[in-house]
């Protein structure tokens, strides 16, 4: 199935055969991210970012540029004609007008569908809601399969919020493309989504635990998520939850040689710095590999690469 | 006389053969907006926002990019200079050390003409105070130009916020250019001002009235803009005045096959949506036909077609 | 010296020969930065604003564009991760995964420093706490060289706010590389810090003084910076220490001919309005050096020119 014109809202309009073909090519997007290339010349990307956003925004505008397109940027509800009363319908088909392609951040779930369904240009869903990141899932399952060397035969634990962290709800279903065992690792007020956890349950081994220490050696993979002091009523449960979901050196003592910790960032309190400096923090070499895998996604949608 | 170096402050400054020029220029640049292109090459352009805009901005920015050029922009003056107390001559007679051309938007009237006079680059009014706007006429006359095929023979409402509306100022003085048919809908608070309907009387025929519905079958155009709440001392008032100046389908059953209707946008409820997928309307093509007039626009002035 | 790679956190990491190496390469950007040019192609540069600013923000992002490079902005911490709680270590940690150089300014001292050892890319200052702004103070020098011709010989009297401005701190370490003479002007309760003081006067003939009317003959250069109300408790206070620091014409009667006048800006009321159009003023052509002297860090630092 070709990319070129192709919305990216969610990682489940994704085939395994298409989640290769952009891993793939996001290797080859390597040397480009350092050399440069004008293989965007004259594109125009419009970052309609409706909440804040470091990474996501700067990592699909330095995509773009290391391509040689440019970008136009909405980063604030603020200064923009939404204060105007504009409805994001509006919006969508005021700036398909200005650009090629549209990246949308959008607190309402549904946003990115909706917008995708109206453009008559290609939509690619930088956070939705609680729902859905799918390009953060593609640059982790490209960090695990760069830093490990395959997909296949791992065991990944997830850890954190669960329940509200997009970002786990699509890489979990990216992850179940391939022969994996997930673990959920949460506090109980922030398991995984039934929903999600069913869904993944028919594809691969899925176990759900309080207890990171529990699975340690046992696992490849340790994809830690931020807990948010605004998910808990009480100040002293969020303190219990936090000091009971922070990754410190000694954690790692029965951990896996191999083993990768990864981290969509910012992290706050979730892993402590001391743990940057051993073998296993992957999460700022992460960082890289979202952007050379967003040059990836720009390029196949956009049509400069089949 | 010739385009380049020239300030962009007042559709008044240009002849009916200035504004012939830029329509043509424009349908040239149609194609180079889909494919890009480099004769702004090295060239940047400043956007300085004073108020919020998400379209003039935007639309500006898009256009630098689709020609080659770069763009450095100020949208808030809370991050700005602005905020230490700079006088607005001051950030002009610095900024234009920094680029080759300057789009200024800003809540005083008289600003653009100020900043046009202090530079040594142009500089073209995004919007000044209460005045005028003169891109949006030009890509309003475009529009008309494109859709119908013509300008001169037409009648055309202007409907909405006739007062305030900076929008409908500049694009008056315009279409008194060409042999037009003016029709100025509005309620009474809101009527278009003395000066501005005094200077195209003298040139066209210009008809003031309250109600839509009894223009309706001789126009060719419909021109809508929003009524800000904000103008109302009461808000009974502006209910009032709210429903009976709203598009709704059921008013378009006497409008002439190929009327068509436009908004310079954001809308808030001055069109219904169901407006929108019939063949009057034409808004959001509207915003595309504003990328193009404005690659023309910068184009021209910046000397890089002639 | 190399500067390939190499970070500019404070004017005293800078040789003299460095700095004339610098300046020398600036004199070649004043072409480019007119008529544009590529050899930054592909590069990018990502500005980390933690505080207000325009002009150094702006002018870094027109000489990336003008040489054919690409910028990324954050511009406010509200916008970004950092509101979220995130270090500035795990920031740069980051952001340095986006682009190929790192601008940042920073409220609190040491920030640039430390960003620096963390990154394994050139981080430049942009700003930093109370500190130091060493691009500022290649600017100044290349305004004084350019404008006068020579950096050797002179006296310059730096006036304002001498304990809070790191524009001065950078720019008293820079002219004391040369033989020159400086008169310290300033209220009390701002005068220049003592480290500054002692080690600029370990090099150069080094004056304070209150009165700026005593020293006006003998100048060849008066550096003027902003006096910010809020350093004073007592209004009454500010309100006298304005009156007297304040540049009108009538203070340039004994001026040399060819005194001139430099202000970083912006400028509130340090100089009168009516200074602007005296041949002494030269703060706006100093804006314009920015953008070339900035120009040439950015291609020694990446390696584009040797």
């Amino acid at each position: 199935m070709s990319f070129k014109g192709r919305d990216v809202v969610s990682i489940r309009d994704f085939t395994k055969s298409d989640i290769e073909k952009v891993l793939d090519i996001t290797r080859l997007m390597e040397p480009l991210a350092f050399g440069g290339s004008r293989i965007l010349d004259g594109k125009v990307l419009a970052a309609l970012f409706f909440e804040p956003s470091t990474r996501t925004r700067m990592s699909f505008e330095s995509a773009m540029h290391k391509l040689g397109g440019s970008c136009i940027s909405i980063s604030e509800s603020r200064t923009s004609s939404i204060e105007k009363g504009e409805s994001l319908a509006d919006t969508i088909r005021t700036i398909e007008n200005y650009c090629d392609i549209i990246v949308l951040r959008h607190p309402k779930d549904g946003s990115a569908r909706l917008a995708a369904e109206l453009s008559s240009i290609p939509v690619i869903n930088g956070g939705s809601g609680a729902e859905e990141h799918p390009t953060q899932a593609i640059l982790d399952l490209y960090t695990i399969k760069r830093e490990i060397g395959k997909l296949d035969g791992l065991s990944i634990a997830l850890l954190g919020d669960l329940r509200y962290g997009r970002t786990v709800h699509s890489l979990a279903y990216g992850l179940a493309l391939y022969d994996t065992k997930l673990y959920f690792v949460s506090p109980d007020s922030l398991r995984i989504r039934r929903e999600v956890f069913e869904e993944v349950s028919k594809r691969v081994e899925a176990h759900e635990t309080n207890d990171i220490m529990d699975i340690m050696p046992k696992i490849d993979v340790l994809y830690v998520t931020r807990i948010q002091r605004e998910r808990f009523p009480d100040p002293e449960e969020y303190e219990k939850v936090k000091s009971t979901h922070r990754i410190v050196p000694n954690h790692l003592r029965n951990a896996k040689k191999n083993m990768i910790i990864m981290h969509p960032l910012p992290r706050v309190d979730e892993i402590s710095p001391d743990v940057d400096n051993t073998p296993h923090a992957k999460y700022f070499k992460q960082m890289w590999y979202g952007l050379v895998s967003r040059m990836a996604v720009l390029s196949l949608v956009l049509g400069a690469i089949k």
